[in-house]
């Protein structure tokens, strides 16, 4: 599993006081904590700070990559903000996201096809958000056309279905998981991810539906989630499900996992 | 979700000591709570009595149904006491369990065709424990074959895959699960169940393992499951995984159990 850890995102507001601040222990101490809590990527995103994205991005990503040596995953929407910091990144980074959505598409090729990084892909075009589990699928397969044309592996590719809450419509899960299933089927290579929590968006004791769905979508063939590694509920429930799905010989992981107090 | 409460089972030391002390305020109230908490079904099983399984059967029996309504799931292996036992129930029973044992299961026969009850059908026969996905639907399939021949409705029959602990063989877990994906798909009508703790045997933590199972059982089809009611951890990731999984129109289910305290 490829865990991208998402506490680096200046809407959480320690980490907003902090990057306003300029403090690099700070960032420095929530990049590794993450990664000896199981990250593989450290996501960053600033997204916040809109007219100074840029600056503090690189203020972010260079403070990081002093710290810890796994790659990043540059979270902006801004394809002038990511050509940066992909010329400043050390290792190969992941881009979150491009969508199907024309435009965004459209500017953010070129930058793929020369950086050649990691890519999530969102099942999102133009026609707004998709309602189906065909619709999703459409969108993927079109996203797998278009970067495997720009010269990326399928390997490289992350899909995300785009989680939409159950709260707005009850067979949305159902899709989700289902077009994992496909999707799974479909591009042995590529990867898929998710970000989880917009699945309880709306509802009382979001952690419980969130911990739910990450067992739900691991079994439909999630290998890549974007959450916060210090979550120990969470952490503990991906561990188990790999545990039961048989990826985890004599159980080793587990009890290694029971042993550290991550699954307790 | 058919929902068979474990609790009055005498290796239970309290339900052991207030069967021993004929104590019916005890078991009407475990009665109760079980149904007050979800249970469709009440699993009765004074197994550790060997010698008054009988007799004590009989009056647990008679106690349960002087105080809910609900069918009792009645847990013996041994024929003489069933038969007794399915004479007085009011309500159509459901047996738990047998096997495709050749003994076994030839002497439960006679009694099924004269009763009709619901049967629990254990993966297991004479082979010894299954190993692999196919063994298991073998076994399955001549469960169905005999007890539809028996004249018992696919719908009266609820298929145990045989749940065999991930710390003995790290395979069985996904084993169990793709023998309910390809039963749901084969026999429409049947039910799955299954005993979830077995999987955790000789592990610590287990019942973070057993809540992860069930959410990947449900998904894999299991419609009936047997467990304590009373485990607001279990039944909060049951409710939650069929709200994920499209089964809870306007989460309605969920938000009166998170209202009622079980999903917190």
């Amino acid at each position: 599993m490829i865990v991208i850890g998402e506490r680096i995102n200046t809407s959480r507001k320690l980490v907003n006081e902090a990057v306003s601040k300029l403090d690099s222990e700070f960032i420095c101490n929530e990049a590794k904590s993450q990664v000896d809590a199981g990250a593989c990527y450290i996501d960053v995103n600033a997204g916040t700070f809109v007219d100074k994205e840029k600056e503090l991005m690189e203020w972010i990503i260079k403070t990081i990559q002093k710290s810890v040596s796994v790659p990043l995953c540059i979270d902006s929407p801004n394809p002038l903000v990511l050509e940066h910091q992909l010329k400043i990144c050390e290792k190969k980074p992941i881009i979150n996201s491009i969508s199907g959505e024309k435009n965004r598409l459209d500017s953010m090729l070129p930058l793929i096809k020369e950086f050649k990084p990691g890519v999530i892909g969102l099942c999102l075009d133009d026609t707004g958000m998709p309602k189906t589990t065909e619709q999703r699928v459409s969108i993927a397969s079109m996203l797998v056309e278009r970067l495997t044309t720009a010269g990326i592996n399928e390997s490289d590719i992350y899909l995300d279905p785009l989680v939409i809450p159950v709260s707005t419509d009850h067979v949305q899960g159902k899709n989700i998981l289902d077009t994992m299933y496909i999707l799974r089927q479909k591009f042995v290579n590529v990867h898929l991810v998710c970000g989880l929590s917009n699945i309880s968006y709306g509802l009382p004791n979001r952690k419980l539906l969130n911990q739910v769905f990450l067992v739900l979508a691991i079994q439909a063939g999630l290998d890549a989630v974007i959450l916060d590694p210090m979550d120990n509920k969470m952490m503990s429930n991906l561990i188990i499900a790999q545990t039961i799905l048989g990826q985890d010989e004599y159980c080793m992981n587990y009890l290694k996992s029971c042993r550290s107090g991550v699954c307790v």
